[in-house]
């Protein structure tokens, strides 16, 4: 009989579920919404359900969760996303889900976003992996031998609220100023251009919008607009210096950019590649960086890698 | 029988060698002196003659080293303080003491001084742990889940030469400028206090000197000279900052601050600790920070616990 490990990863606003074989291939995928009403008390029952009306439960050999929190031993400590504060996910999923003898883990989502790339996207076979996830925010997962780093209080690879930033001092939703996710996020990067554009007269194709995506930005950088040219250059600085501490703490083998701003590819790795060395110095020669090749599944694979035999 | 674990620490003026119990308690230690002659090629030989001389071969677990420079996978990739370029040392140090049924391990010394704090020291007990060393530089030394992250190119754990200063951009011996090394090692607080003393014409204990040493700008800052106090606080700030980096990537249990200038003690580190937690935002809450307690020992008890059963 084959058997199947499910990937669930739970978001803000739908749940990606994925039913793969036990070598991270994807046999099927679905999704649900998330019903965040009545501080997401249906979230683990709406998913026990799907998984029973899709898979055969039998065949089944675990399963993993992603949460957009933090997470230590499996316990998370706060979902403001979903209304959760601390819950046992295994424990009260088995409550809905009473087949006991299946393992139930839990992560959290830049953890196995990382993870997910590890077991079948573009970091498929490394074992000491950084994952710096560029979407609205920064998020960050980390693999060390293998296995996740969770930390503590289960933030680790918060890679995004490292402080590195002292000349915008931007806001940041943390209450610091200055993080990664400031400066180096979809937001970071829009933010950077609006300060680029008030500061200067010079022209620029960006002028003609009162607002613009991240997006926008680099697809006039890419069209020679020197101010786009200028704020990519500037976070892909950013983010070369973030990783240069991640770097000497970690010495990785490789790093993973993911998440929406890593669709700029090549234009935005090799930026980040020139700009690594001189923070690193003379302590690393080559480093390995690629773009996530998992987009948005990443997740739903990291979690099935949870469970994986 | 009784058995043995050695550890050996290999510095560049001498070899401290310990005998442990297995549990880590130090049964008796000596040292030798470093022959850096002909490429460092006697060091080997020297330590094997040493241990066979002091302790009964037969009663020996294992014998494990700490060597000044990167290590990957049990090989030196060079110790320019001991003349070694790439060195498989357990297969050397075989060739001459020819007790193959003996493991012999091999790391880098700023990581075994945690590993040997961790074993017998400050950290007894934790699993993941960051140790900074400071020193003439700054060492970093770091455990996951129990072992020692020595990273691709053994350079895990540089925290020492993470570019955390923009100020003062001084010169760090690796070649970049403003390296955490530049600004808060015993050197650094020399420096930072010579800028001080020249940038004003207060009024300063530390100008009746021309020269000074970290312990005395601490000694004076323990007395109430300004000068001394903004030297060490800025100092602590730069250390809290680059602590609060690692925080947020590995949210370690513990923090070790070891080395000469943590001799300073509580009152040190109660300047890191108000520092550390504007860095690190509301992610982290109670960073447990400790003194190292080994001193100049905690290496060769780290040797040892490579080879711990």
């Amino acid at each position: 009989m084959s058997r199947y490990l499910i990937g669930v990863d739970i978001g803000g606003t739908s749940i990606k579920i994925g039913c793969f074989d036990l070598n991270g291939y994807l046999i099927e995928k679905w999704d649900i919404p998330t019903d965040k009403s009545n501080q997401g008390e249906n979230i683990l029952k709406d998913i026990a359900y799907s998984i029973i009306n899709k898979v055969d439960v039998q065949s089944i050999t675990g399963i993993g969760f992603g949460v957009p929190g933090p997470v230590s031993d499996g316990v998370v400590l706060n979902c403001v996303n979903l209304g959760w504060g601390q819950k046992n996910v295994s424990q009260e999923f088995n409550r809905i889900f009473p087949y006991d003898y299946i393992p139930v883990r839990v992560s959290n989502d830049a953890n196995i976003a990382c993870a997910g790339e590890v077991f079948s996207g573009s970091g498929k076979g490394y074992k000491n992996v950084v994952m710096f996830t560029l979407g609205t925010g920064v998020g960050g997962g980390i693999l060390v031998d293998g296995k996740i780093v969770e930390g503590l209080n289960g933030v680790a690879g918060e890679l995004g609220h490292m402080l590195i930033d002292r000349k915008y001092n931007l806001p940041c939703n943390c209450g610091k100023k200055g993080c990664t996710e400031t400066v180096a996020s979809a937001t970071g990067i829009v933010n950077l251009a609006k300060l680029k554009l008030k500061e200067t007269t010079q022209r620029s194709l960006l002028r003609q919008y009162d607002n613009f995506s991240a997006k926008r930005v680099f697809d006039m950088a890419k069209q020679g607009d020197e101010i786009a040219l200028q704020v990519i250059d500037e976070a892909s600085d950013y983010l070369a210096y973030a990783m240069s501490l991640v770097a000497l703490t970690l010495n990785p083998e490789l790093f993973i950019i993911g998440g929406g701003v890593s669709n700029a590819g090549d234009f935005l790795l090799d930026k980040i590649k020139t700009r690594f060395y001189p923070y690193v110095g003379p302590f690393i020669k080559n480093q390995k960086m690629v773009i996530a090749s998992l987009g948005n599944d990443a997740g739903m694979y990291g979690a099935a890698f949870l469970v994986r035999p």
